[in-house]
């Protein structure tokens, strides 16, 4: 009954290869799991003696309340149990772990939080856009693509849009409306880091006048992430990955000419 | 002489189990290791059949200019080896990752960009602060605390400062002229995820108002970062590695007496 204990791990932005040393031994050490859909199944593979409970929401699919998942994690470990929390990301960047974490401290039980590669860092590292670059970015942040309306007061060179793919369109104009150009460079990475990963690049203004159509014709089970600042234009030369795509095919096959 | 390449490696923020297993696989790959530092003996363990390279810059250190280390790689890529570049954290956020993959890209030579738990993520993680937290914070910018001037431009509801052991009590003043309330809370976390971790919590004011002794006095070969908002009160709760210290212990003992 004393030896319960939770880990909330970061299970890292999607290619199973970028989960942690710690995260495997943990995982190795759980007897239950509690995982995010958007996981990878090979990541499941090194908890193998767990039970998995699927419990996470993600990119519209049917999913557990956050409440009944803390409870659920909370009532396990107090069986006893090691459990582990397995998050896409990080657990404490727009990864709720913080409530996570004070359900668990305020029932008095153990806890260990197990840093993951936020999907910001494996989008930007296999889209190919460093998030600061001497001489062009000094600053980045990262900000939630549902608080539409909140993007805009945030301010740093490069900023990182998570869970866009409704909002993009939106938030560039604010972003426009606020101080950015219109020509300001932005990336779209879809499924950052995974073997259907895709790489958009364009500016502000394309982004918004994008038709709606664009928008609605995507794959909705690639999680969207944004980066928008100077530093996105260098994955025209950095990219190793995937071959970026513009935005405006036409007008880039037109080499500059009008749209 | 074809067979070159190159591996940005984030070797993460300090305690060897929170590496890839990507980057396990890229070291044990290498025949040439270019190591920064700060990077735990133990991660260089995974490169067997490696020469090792000293060349990171950190902590006041003598080192390679960044312009001798970009060349170095290059160098060794061109010659036909498996280089491995291992990095602090994540190699593109305040790792210069973008120049040496920038030379890369312009000597024609193939690379791969392994993302890494930035210091910032192990911080937030070992010393118990989320970094977006639901009602709290739904934004968080990284910016580099030599850029003393810049990080009151800098606007998120979490601001984590890198490499500020030297301007903090600067920047502490530099927030409050901005628009930051003196009351907020800020969590100093020395040699994140290290053993030899050290977390302290304290205000803005507070932090200004330490005598520069208190600096002075503190071990320089620990890399320090500042968690600067709401979210940082939350490590008196979620501490799970290292019991937070005050930065005003006599304030704390008298129970909020006068200081």
């Amino acid at each position: 009954m004393m030896s319960g204990k939770a880990y909330l791990i970061g299970a890292g932005p999607g290619d199973p290869r970028l989960l942690t040393l710690r995260a495997v031994d943990a995982l190795r050490e759980s007897e239950v799991v509690l995982t995010d859909d958007l996981v990878d199944p090979a990541v499941l593979l090194h908890a193998r003696h767990a039970r998995i409970v699927h419990v996470g929401k993600r990119c519209g699919r049917h999913s557990l309340p956050q409440e009944a998942t803390t409870r659920l994690l909370v009532d396990t470990v107090k069986r006893g149990a090691v459990a582990a929390r397995l998050k896409g990301g990080d657990p404490f960047v727009f990864g709720r772990g913080g409530e996570e974490a004070l359900a668990l401290a305020r029932a008095g039980l153990r806890f260990e939080i197990v840093p993951g590669v936020s999907a910001a860092l494996g989008a930007a590292a296999y889209a190919g856009v460093p998030l600061t670059h001497r001489g062009i970015a000094s600053s980045v942040a990262f900000v939630a693509g549902q608080a539409e309306d909140r993007v805009s007061e945030v301010r740093a060179d490069t900023i990182v849009v998570f869970m866009c793919q409704r909002t993009i369109a939106a938030i560039a104009r604010e972003l426009m409306d606020a101080e950015r150009s219109p020509a300001t460079p932005i990336a779209i990475v879809r499924g950052a880091t995974w073997d259907a990963q895709e790489v958009y690049l364009g500016t502000l203004d394309e982004v918004a006048a994008l038709p709606a159509q664009w928008w609605a014709d995507l794959d909705l089970t690639l999680p969207t992430l944004a980066i928008v600042g100077e530093v996105a234009q260098l994955a025209g030369a950095l990219a190793w990955k995937t071959q970026p795509m513009s935005l405006w095919p036409v007008r880039v096959a037109a080499a500059g000419g009008a749209r």
